[in-house]
C-alpha cells in the first residue's frame, strides 16, 4: 500500500506568489464561510464568477468601449410589434405608482438621462449583450410590483425582470426596449425561524446577505456560487441556480417551500408556505423555479436553510483512470456518506494547464491521468478526519486512488480548491476558450473530452506546441457529484472552424446520451434555440401552453427561454 | 446534572407479552431496514397503514359486509353526464390494446364478472370510499397505456388511475363507473446506476421491492412509510407521498429527477432524466408529482436514491414544556446535523394512552409533560453514539430534557419506536379516534392541542372518566422535523357534536396560522371540499386552469382534487 502523504510543506508552498496568472479563489470560498471571520466580511465587486466555471463563451473584452446590442448579434431577431414604445403618460403613470425619486425610476424617456447611465442595467457582467431599454423601474413592495406589471401587461409593455445581472445567459437584461423592473429595493428579510430553520426574504436580498443573516443562527443557505456577493437570491430562484451545495443540500426545488410571484395581470400568487408538508394541489412554485422571470416576477421566498457544520476537510488525490474515478465516488458516498460535500473532478490536461498557467505547484509530485477533490463538511471535526483518513486509506489500499494528500489548515483547504476552481481562469491563458456547462450521465460523463480530442487530433485543429493550429487542448473538469462536466477547448485564437467543428457535435453528443446542454445556466437567449436538444417536441409544446396561460400577452421577459 | 439513564432491563421489560392490545411495528419498520435480514423478509400482507399515523377519520367496519357506495356518503355528487358509459365495443377495443387475458382486463360489462371480484379494485383499504366500475384495465406497457387513455379521451370515458390502492383520502378509486387504469403490471426496474445512485423504474413497482432492489448496492429508496409493502412508487409520486425519511432525505420535489408520463390525449410525455441538473425550460414533472393522478398517468419514475446508512441510534427522553422540545429540536439539528435522522413529539397524553390501551410500560420511570423520541443514521456506529451521547448530556445538563434512554439493541430500537408508533392505535382502545394530519408552523404547533382541550373542557363533552362523555382525551403527536402534528380526539363513540365542534373549527384554527389541512395525504375526495382553508382563490383559480390545460375534456380521476 502506498503511503498516505502529509504533504504540508509542498501545501504550503503553492501560497509562494505567483507572478504569471494570479488566482486567487473568490472572497466568497467555501472554506472561509465556515470560518466566523467571513461574517465580517464584505462582498468582493464581482468579477469572481469569472474565476469560476461560469465564464462566457468568448472572453469579454474589457477594453471594449461599447458593447455590441443583441439585436445587432442576433440580426434574425426583430423586436416584436405588438408592443408598446414606452410613453411619457406610461413614465408619468409609474410615478405615480412608484415615487419620483431616483432611487424609483431610472428614466430616459422623459429626461436626458445618458445611455451610460443605462450601461449597467442594459448590459450583462460579461459584455457579451447589450439591449436599449430607456426605462428602469425599482418597485419597493409587492403591491408595487403588482400595480406596474398590471399596467404594462394591459399596455402592452415588454418587460425584463432583472436582479443582481450575474446571469450567463443574457436572461436578465432586454433584447431592444423592454422596461426593466430591477428587484435591488425589495431586499428585506422578512422572517428566519432558526428552530425550523426556514428563512423568508424579499427576492432582491444579495445571496451572500442571506447567508450571513442565517449563519448568525448556526444556519446556512443551501446554495453557494460564485457570484454570491451581487446575485439576489430572487433571481437565484427564477433561474433554478445550482453552485457547489447541491451535492449535499439538493436543488431549489427541493428546498424552497413557498414563492410570492406576481403574475403578468398583477395577481398576487401569494404561496409563502413556510411547510416542509402541504399536499393541497398541483405545486405550481415549481413553475417559477427555474422559469427565468417568463411567467411572472418571484418578489419573495420561503426556503429551508440547513444546520451549519463546524467541520470542513478537504482532500486532493490522483487516479489512473476515470473508471477508478468511479469506483472512488462510490466508495466516498459510502465511507463518507452523511459528510461528503463536494466531489469534483480534474482531469491531467486541466492540472497541467493550471499549472503552467498560474506557475503554481501542485499538490502531488507525480503526474496522474485524474485527479479528484473531496470536501467533507460535518458537526464534528475529529470525527469527519477519522471518516476521511478511514476513506483515503481503504481507496489507496485498494489501489483505487494512487496517491493523495490532505489539507490540515484552512490555507492548505483553499490551495486545494485553488487547483480546482483555477481551471477556468488558466484556460484563457494561450488566448481564448470555449466552454460547454453539461450534464451527462456518470458513467459516459469523461468520454466527450476523449471524443473531442478525437476529433480535434482527426480535423488536425489541435497542437500541444505548433502556434499554428488554433487549438492548444481539451479540458474536461466538473462536479463529478452532480454528473456536471465543463469542457473547454483552449485556444490560441477564436476560430470559425473551431466553433464549427464544435457546434452542434457536443450538443448531439450530449442529446444522443440523454444529456443536458445546460446543466445550470438556464436558456436565456444564449441557449433559445438549442433548447430541442434537450427536450423533446411534445415537452416544447407543453413549456409553451404553460407560457400561454400565465402570460397570454407574451409581455415577460419576451425573445428568450423557450 | 441527572444522570443519562441506559436502562437495558427496563427496555427489555417492553417486550413482555401484551394482551391488551398488541402493538407490533410492521415487517417494515425502519430499523429493521438497516439490517440485512430484511432483504430477505417478505413483505406482511400491508394492514400495516394501520398502525401508523395514516389511520382513516372513522375507524372501518371490518365486520360490515359492504361497504357504503361513496355516491351515497356523497349524495349532493352527481355523475357527470358527459362520460360515456363503457360499452361491448369499448371493451373490444380494449382487448384489441391489452390482450384478452384476465391478467390484462376484468371485464364485467361483456362478462358476467361478479362485483365481489371488482371489490378489491373498487374499495379503499379502509372500507371507506366504494366505487361502481366494471372494467378495469392493466396494461403492461407505457404504449399501451397511452393507447387506453387516447381511446378514453376521445370516447369521453372517465378513468382512475390506481396503484396499490392504500391512500387515506379515496383518491384511487372511482366514484361512479370511471374506468379503473390499475398499474400494478408494470413492476419493470429499468436500470439503477449504483454510482450516480439513480433508479429507474416503472410506476407499478411495490415501494419496498424498490427499497430492497437498491439495498443490494447500499442505497435507499428516499421515502418510507407504513404500507410500503402494498403501495406503489408511481402512485407515491402521483400523491407526493411524504413518509419517515422526509426529514433526511427531503421531499419528491428534490429527489426525482424524471418521470415519464401519459397525457389524457395519449401523448408520451418522456421526461425520464437521470440528471440532477437539467435547466432547460419549465420543470413540468412536478406538476405530477403531488397531481393525484388528475392530468395524465405516470408510468415510470427516475429516483435520486442516497447511499444507505450503516448506523442507526434510537433515544427517547421525557421534557418539561414545549418550549423545551423547540430547543431540543434545535440542539439536536445543531449537534447531529447530518446524522439526524428523525424527531418525533409525543406529548403525556399520547404515552398515557399507549400506556394504557397496551398495558406497555413506558421506557422513562417518572411522567413528564413531553416525551421526544431521536433516531440518527450515519455511516459510523462509534460516531453516531459518540454525537449522541453528548447531544443527550448537553441538553441534561442544561436542563432542556429531564431525563433519557438511549437503544443500546436494535430490540431496544423496536421498544422505543413502539411507543411513538403505537399511539395512533392506541387512539382506538375506547371506541375510535378522530384523526387531523396537519402541517403547522413550528412554534405554534402545539397549540392547537391545548387549543382543542379547552373547547372539549368549556363545551363539557370531554371527560377521561365519566363514561357518558363521548370525547376520552386530546393527544398531540407527530414529525416534530417536518412541523407535521397528528391532534387525534380519541372517543368512546363517535358522536355529531364532537363533529360538529370540531369541524370547520381544525381546519379554521390551520388555515389562521398558514397551516395546511393536509400535510402529506393529498386531498383526494376526502379533503376536495376543504383546499379552500389551504389556498386562496387565486392558487385554486390557476390550478384549474393548468387541470384544463393538460385534460380539456376531465376524464382524469373525476369528482376529486380541486
Amino acid at each position: 500500500m502506498p503511503p498516505l502523504h502529509r504533504l504540508t510543506p509542498a501545501l504550503r508552498r503553492l501560497r509562494a506568489p505567483n507572478t504569471l496568472c494570479p488566482l486567487s479563489r473568490p472572497s466568497t470560498s467555501r472554506s472561509f464561510h465556515l470560518s466566523p471571520r467571513t461574517l465580517d466580511e464584505k462582498a468582493s465587486p464581482t468579477t469572481s464568477a469569472s474565476s469560476a466555471d461560469h465564464a462566457p463563451q468568448e472572453a469579454p473584452d474589457r477594453a471594449q468601449s461599447k458593447i455590441k446590442y443583441t439585436s445587432d448579434s442576433y440580426p434574425d431577431l426583430k423586436r416584436d410589434s405588438r408592443f408598446k414604445k414606452v410613453t411619457k403618460e406610461d413614465v408619468e403613470h409609474f410615478r405615480s405608482v412608484l415615487g419620483s425619486s431616483e432611487a424609483a425610476i431610472l428614466d430616459g424617456v422623459t429626461n436626458e438621462t445618458g445611455e451610460e447611465d443605462f450601461e449597467s442595467f442594459n448590459s450583462d457582467w460579461m459584455r457579451k449583450y447589450r439591449g436599449q431599454c430607456r426605462l428602469v423601474l425599482k418597485p419597493e413592495t409587492t403591491e408595487q410590483v403588482s400595480k406596474v406589471l398590471k399596467y404594462c401587461n394591459e399596455q402592452m409593455l415588454a418587460v425584463v425582470p432583472q436582479g443582481g445581472n450575474s446571469g450567463l445567459v443574457g436572461g436578465s437584461v432586454p433584447v431592444f426596449d423592454e422596461i426593466i423592473i430591477n428587484l435591488s429595493r425589495m431586499n428585506q428579510v422578512r422572517s428566519f425561524d432558526d428552530v425550523s430553520g426556514v428563512l423568508v426574504a424579499e427576492s432582491g436580498v444579495i445571496l451572500q446577505q442571506a447567508d450571513e443573516h442565517v449563519a448568525k443562527q448556526s444556519h446556512i443557505f443551501p446554495l453557494d456560487l460564485g457570484a454570491k456577493g451581487t446575485c439576489q437570491i430572487g433571481a437565484n430562484v427564477a433561474t433554478n441556480a445550482g453552485g457547489l451545495r447541491l451535492l449535499r443540500y439538493g436543488s431549489m426545488h427541493g428546498n424552497i417551500l413557498g414563492l410570492e410571484c406576481v403574475l403578468p395581470d398583477g395577481t398576487i400568487m401569494d404561496d409563502l408556505s413556510k411547510l416542509r408538508k402541504n399536499n393541497t394541489g398541483y405545486d405550481l412554485k415549481q413553475l417559477f423555479i427555474g422559469g427565468e422571470g417568463t411567467i411572472g416576477i418571484i418578489t419573495a421566498i420561503s426556503i429551508l436553510c440547513p444546520q451549519r457544520s463546524n467541520a470542513v476537510n478537504v482532500a486532493y488525490f490522483g487516479l489512473e483512470s476515470y473508471e477508478k474515478v468511479m469506483e472512488a465516488f462510490k466508495e466516498a458516498k459510502k465511507q463518507l456518506g452523511e459528510i461528503l460535500s463536494a466531489f469534483e473532478l480534474m482531469d491531467a490536461a486541466s492540472q497541467s494547464l493550471y499549472h503552467k498557467a498560474s506557475g503554481a505547484k501542485l499538490p502531488l509530485e507525480a503526474e496522474h491521468p485524474f485527479y479528484c477533490l473531496i470536501e467533507t463538511s460535518g458537526s464534528n471535526t475529529e470525527h469527519d478526519s477519522e471518516k476521511l483518513n478511514a476513506f483515503l486509506e481503504h481507496v489507496m489500499s485498494e489501489e483505487i486512488v494512487s496517491d493523495g494528500v490532505m489539507a490540515e489548515s484552512e490555507t492548505q483547504v483553499q490551495s486545494l480548491w485553488a487547483c480546482r476552481e483555477g481551471i477556468s481562469e488558466a484556460g484563457q491563458h494561450w488566448g481564448g476558450v470555449y466552454k460547454y456547462d453539461l450534464s451527462i450521465p456518470l458513467p459516459e460523463l469523461y468520454e466527450l473530452v476523449e471524443d473531442a480530442r478525437k476529433m480535434f487530433e482527426g480535423n488536425g485543429l489541435m497542437s500541444a506546441e505548433d502556434e499554428s493550429f488554433p487549438v492548444v487542448d481539451v479540458v474536461g473538469y466538473g462536479h463529478m457529484g452532480d454528473s456536471n462536466l465543463h469542457l473547454n477547448v483552449a485556444v490560441r485564437r477564436y476560430d470559425k472552424e473551431v466553433e464549427k467543428a464544435l457546434e452542434p457535435w457536443v450538443y448531439e453528443w450530449v442529446a444522443k446520451r440523454q444529456g443536458s446542454i445546460s446543466a445550470e445556466h438556464g436558456l436565456g437567449i444564449a441557449k433559445k434555440a438549442y433548447i430541442g436538444y434537450s427536450r423533446s417536441e411534445t415537452m416544447i409544446k407543453l413549456m409553451k401552453q404553460v407560457k400561454g396561460l400565465f402570460d397570454p400577452n407574451g409581455i415577460m421577459n419576451p425573445y428568450k427561454y423557450i
